[in-house]
């Protein structure tokens, strides 16, 4: 893996070398798609004069984040310290960590904020709350702090009413470290009609605009407002109160997304290179070497209306090879099928495929990083990898 | 990640820090478990009077593999060529590539065995043994291959009777490349009792020693008669007719061979360290920062009667907590919640657990190594880190 120049940087040297050239599976990012995909977003939040601060988990890549504010870093979310500190690295200096703060990481966050680095921890819990301010007491500096809201019982956060918020809010401000609130619409992923998604939406905001409206009433600032999903984030038509968005996933989209509609397929920004390497025509069956360590155990369109597997399957060039689907996978094996009456289509021994995800984070996760692509460009030879880029691994 | 002596060569040194020490989430392996898991099927190799020849695809890691032979390379099989090189680098010289070979990979192959290592590859069709075989006469040197066969429909393979095996064999013959044949009882996960897996075991075997005689037969030599699976290595009675025994899981073990009943959970070597973030008393549930991330999207239990969940949960000195279980994961959160009627236990937010996977080999490829412990010995502290040990990522 090269550290070549940054793709958004525009230097177009390319790596003279195309999909059919590294050994599979490998994972591929479509730089034009991922382009469209930020475009779109940005154009929303502009529309509902909201600041966006993207969800890095997905690409977890200072190069994918470079697309995202043509060069200049922007205000980022992170699922883990160690982006917070690969993309602290990366001159990125406004940073909110959105897991829970495990008091133990409390040392890491100083160590960022005496960087210079705007980092925002996250906490829904008094133990949590009184650890940050007696960390902050320490250091001698405010550690910004948001409170997590749920508003749709996907995992943490608590409910605005919950006797705890207030109290929480106090002993933040006490020690001048009380940022604002968060939320984020997980059960938008099973909403499978724009209506539903918009009314997720509507609940994301005014659950965190109630939230910050109890805080306020009993004295506390609350700065920020955070709010977003992917899903959401396509479907919000009013942000009153909100001061700023998130998503994640957008960059890249995958099946899960096209499944409730918040994309097509062909929007879809990565994918894993596989090759053929077997046939069982007894079973209907084309083997490739691309099993679960490529595409992930992932199998969220299982509970859509349209299971897709482990992946649709495209050719080199991308386009859909109809009713083709990667139906099982071993560990270092991926099995293909045809559905819907569609013949099995003749790809010898040594043919590549490419197949897209399920959950772009988590089949993203299996790779250490992305060959890129620009599927604008058409070439008469397999596509050029214009770029290899990094992610950030590990915690 | 340190590169410290290998735990099994004894130096006994230590890291100085105990599980509470390291931030999580991050993986552990129980070095004691594990040698008891090794010892077990060694010894059943032996009482069977056939060589082992352990799969190194769950581990991954060169000092997991130490254990496996006191410090001698022995023969090994790996999932793909970024193993191979590895362990070639790591001075094995005995190395069976045990996934379909993907022409376009040879040039990799044939630079192995120029450094020495007796590589062997894999193959069930006539497109891959011209290509292996065109690739031996250019690099003037054979290509051992081996010949996949199907013996009960899991992925690969031809069957025994096949009209394409005995050509495949003439056309590696003929460029000195025919090693033998090779299979995997991979539909024996789903073997749910002893009997099954005995009948499983018999099966695999019959069908390798079947084709390994139609290629006698026909006469082709034969040297290698390769079968395994973690659940047949432990049910087989007999393996007259098979050269060598292939097993990977059962270093480690997980709640999926569990469920089948070919270990205890007691055996389970591997475990993720995560940490209590937050609490949500009005669902019941204990919320981790151990999500997908740190323990895959694996759920193979899902298919067993008692379905684990993401995993079951112990403590920090690896005491199951009765009726606890990851029952929800998102990327970098863990849902636990109690079963069975157990009460939810308190465990307050900074609160360490260890929760055991399904899938050992998917759990494990989250994590760049394993933080090592020894459970046979006793200290009043949380447990000791004696090693980090590295794994081997990517292809």
């Amino acid at each position: 893996m090269n550290t070549a120049p940054r793709l958004g940087t525009g230097t177009g040297v390319g790596t003279g070398r195309t999909l059919a050239d590294p050994d599979t599976p490998f994972a591929v990012v479509d730089a034009h798609r991922t382009r469209r995909n930020i475009e779109r977003l940005a154009a929303r939040a502009e529309r509902l004069d909201v600041a966006l601060r993207p969800h890095v988990k997905t690409a977890k890549s200072l190069d994918v984040a470079a697309l995202l504010h043509h060069g200049v870093p922007c205000p980022v979310t992170v699922s883990t310290l160690a982006e917070a500190e690969a993309f602290a690295d990366g001159g990125y200096t406004d940073i909110t960590y959105a897991v829970g703060v495990d008091p133990h990481k409390l040392p890491r966050v100083i160590a960022l904020l005496r960087r210079g680095v705007t980092l925002r921890v996250l906490l829904d819990s008094v133990e949590q709350a009184e650890a940050v301010a007696q960390a902050a007491r320490e250091a001698g500096l405010p550690v910004p702090a948001q409170i997590e809201i749920d508003c749709d019982g996907h995992r943490g956060g608590l409910k605005p009413d919950a006797p705890a918020l207030v109290r929480i809010g106090r002993i933040l401000h006490a020690a001048d470290c009380l940022d604002g609130v968060l939320t984020h619409a997980g059960e938008s992923y099973f909403a499978y009609t724009a209506e539903e998604r918009r009314l997720a939406a509507e609940n994301e905001r005014d659950t965190a605009v109630a939230a910050a409206e109890r805080l306020r009433a009993a004295g506390l600032p609350v700065a920020t407002v955070s709010v977003g999903s992917t899903p959401t984030a396509h479907a919000a038509e009013d942000l009153t109160g909100v001061t700023e968005l998130r998503a994640g996933n957008y960059v890249f989209f995958d099946l899960v997304m096209a499944g409730i509609g918040v994309c097509r397929v062909e929007d879809i920004a990565l994918s894993v290179v596989v090759t053929v390497i077997g046939h069982r025509p007894e079973y209907g069956w084309i083997v490739t070497d691309g099993g679960w360590m490529a595409m992930s155990r992932d199998r969220g369109t299982a509970v859509q209306a349209q299971d897709q597997g482990y992946g649709l399957v495209a050719d080199l060039d991308g386009r859909l090879l109809p009713g083709l689907v990667m139906t099982a996978a071993s560990q270092e094996h991926g099995t293909l099928t045809a559905r819907d009456g569609a013949r099995l289509p003749d790809l010898p021994v040594g043919t590549r495929l490419r197949v897209l995800p399920n959950h772009a984070c988590a089949t993203a996760a299996q790779h250490h990083g992305y060959h890129v692509v620009d599927s604008a460009r058409t070439t008469d030879t397999a596509p050029e990898i214009e770029d290899v880029w990094k992610r950030v691994t590990g915690w």
